[in-house]
């Protein structure tokens, strides 16, 4: 366990949240497989936290579902890769690589949570559950986001994430589902992009049959 | 003016928040005199909105007003800083800096809101000018965490921009006033974190009159 390295105000609690303020800085040097639209460096886990926290204020109105508390949503976007301090980033497509995510994950989140007051600890790990667990609108509104992202950050720097590890159609499409379930209108954006950037020869289509 | 490059499924409006989203992916490379906790780079203005968001979300319960909108508070600090794409970081202790500071950030603003559909336009400028002139208790509460976070960072980081810059008590304690009235628990707090620095020799004490 992490423990805090002063004690504020000698306050236990005051401590731990400042504690776990210092230790989350870490976010800023784990590494995305997406680059910057510039291309000129890999994208971090903070600076792609904040990124999709916006998207979630810009696109909330083409969300199906009309009632999305968008509190609840930033927050868990906010903190939904918290995780990755202590489990890495894990690329999209690596399927040995989601073998023991969520083993490593859960790890993680009892470790960096568990230095937040209980209640605390208890509501943040329930908001990062719920989102990992696509358990309400919210969390599907919050993973479409997520997801969308790095399609987009692929298609305006000519795919190169894509295309250094062999990505094809199929495979995208497949991790765009929570988009399909949380908007009809980004839904039909995210076809678009993919079809553009097939035209483009940013990404493979499926080798035929 | 900086147009969209595609017009997504021909709908200009969805169009403009899309190349509103590419173009805030400039923020990731705006950098700040603040160093990361472990030093090894400069800290970007993205990732700083991440971080400060947090801290909305992780200190709400030290806020003197227990009324604050935490959904409000979030939006603020997730767009206050975009406007450094076009007028870049200013220095907090920067006085010739400050002097054209609020012209170059209207501009910005214009520029950068201006991307957006009418009615998000104007209410992003609103939240944006509600920040800047600490107009309520959510901004207020934002001010202060806005402040606080380069002053944990500098205590973390063995005071390295308060000595790079020769700043002095005072100007520490000035910057902090939003602090004072938002939070008595987190203004204890900066006075506290601030006498250790004196008295580690991270910060310097104003020179006797």
């Amino acid at each position: 366990m992490t423990k805090p390295t002063d004690n504020w105000l000698g306050d236990e609690k005051l401590s731990g949240q400042l504690a776990f303020l210092a230790e989350i800085d870490k976010l800023k040097n784990v590494l995305r497989k997406t680059f910057l639209m510039d291309r000129s460096r890999h994208e971090n886990t903070a600076e792609h936290s904040w990124h999709v926290a916006v998207m979630a204020m810009l696109l909330l109105e083409h969300a199906n579902d009309g009632t999305i508390d968008l509190n609840r949503t930033i927050r868990m976007l906010l903190l939904h890769d918290i995780v990755e301090i202590d489990a890495g980033d894990t690329f999209a497509y690596d399927v040995q690589g989601y073998a023991d995510k969520e083993e490593r994950e859960n790890a993680a989140a009892n470790r960096l949570f568990g230095m937040l007051p209980e209640a605390q600890k208890d509501e943040w790990i329930s908001l990062w559950r719920e989102f990992e667990e696509g358990s309400s609108p919210e969390a599907v509104y919050a993973a479409a986001l997520d997801r969308l992202q790095p399609v987009i950050h692929n298609y305006y720097t000519g795919g190169v994430s894509w295309r250094a590890n062999g990505i094809v159609r199929s495979q995208v499409l497949k991790r765009l589902a929570p988009v399909r379930d949380a908007s009809d209108k980004l839904w039909a954006f995210a076809q678009e992009i993919i079809q553009k950037s097939i035209d483009q020869g940013l990404l493979k289509d499926d080798p035929k049959e």
